[in-house]
């Protein structure tokens, strides 16, 4: 194995094994044995075990934020592509969306931990107030925008992960974008 | 001490240890130290250690869904009142808030755990619905404003406790009950 796809393979690896089983079930030796090689060489890619979950954390995510949008997307393409982005996570990345909330609990007393996810939420909602900026003029409100949708998301997730609820939640989304739309889009027909 | 006393202390006692360290911190022996009781009294009151954490989150549930309003309120004073009572628990509930995380991500992996929160986050929603019923004609509509309102309020305390951007949040909150008002209030104006 080329050092590069070891990398890769760990950071799947962790995905998995927290997707699993939580952060409790997330040891050195788990994922060298998930991954099918030693510990010392798990600890030659990544210098603490910490770091292993939270690089898997920002690959994902930054995956997740590769919308495939059109270059002259509407409003409603957006809102669309960003809603997608959280109900493809429901069902193909069950284990990632577990690891994330695992994560978040952590990060409330592990103040190390906390910046380095503030780091990685900061990013994402850099990124998702970017794609509003070209339907809103001003600039703050954008933003805010951006950071409802953000907001609302990851709160539709983590009820969706309680509740199994995902229809009821794909409906409340649905109203929410009407709305958005209703307030933003160019014809502003009632 | 009479037991109902020393049950309320109990409860008051998890929710101090929860916030202070995390489901980590809390055993049974740092519990009963906590209230200065042995840990026999302790299992007298409570037959398992995991129905504390959660008697003790329906408890403050229960007390934060007892919002104050007038009888005639608006729409604008329930959004407010709603509001309120999410920004008040970052202020002075913040080991609840832990708390909440902490079980919501714990319950992911553990069914038993699972199903009671979901008794409990639906008892929640089915509050704030109610609390909408009055002001959107379609039940239908009025039930997925109320699951929006809980969705985003759940996502708004979850990253206000990673990213303490308390004022950000307010100003999305703002900026969503405003959006809400000028859909569904009675004066429909632009």
């Amino acid at each position: 194995m080329k050092p590069k796809d070891t990398k890769s393979k760990i950071l799947e690896a962790a995905i998995v094994l927290m997707g699993r089983s939580g952060a409790a079930g997330f040891s050195a030796a788990a994922l060298a044995r998930e991954v099918g090689i030693s510990k010392a060489t798990l600890f030659h890619h990544f210098k603490a075990l910490d770091d292993i979950p939270l690089a898997a954390l920002d690959l994902l995510s930054d995956q997740a934020m590769d919308l495939d949008l059109p270059e002259n997307a509407t409003l409603e393409q957006v809102l669309e592509a960003v809603g997608g982005m959280a109900f493809g996570f429901m069902e193909e990345r069950r284990g990632f969306l577990n690891a994330y909330f695992t994560y978040v609990s952590k990060a409330m007393f592990d103040p190390r931990l906390k910046v380095k996810m503030q780091l990685s939420l900061n990013g994402a909602k850099a990124q998702v107030a970017g794609l509003f900026a070209g339907y809103v003029d001003d600039p703050k409100q954008a933003s805010e925008l951006g950071n409802m949708v953000m907001v609302l998301l990851d709160g539709a997730m983590m009820h969706m992960m309680l509740l199994e609820n995902e229809t009821e939640i794909q409906d409340m989304w649905a109203q929410f974008s009407a709305l958005i739309l209703k307030e933003f889009s160019d014809e502003n027909s009632n």
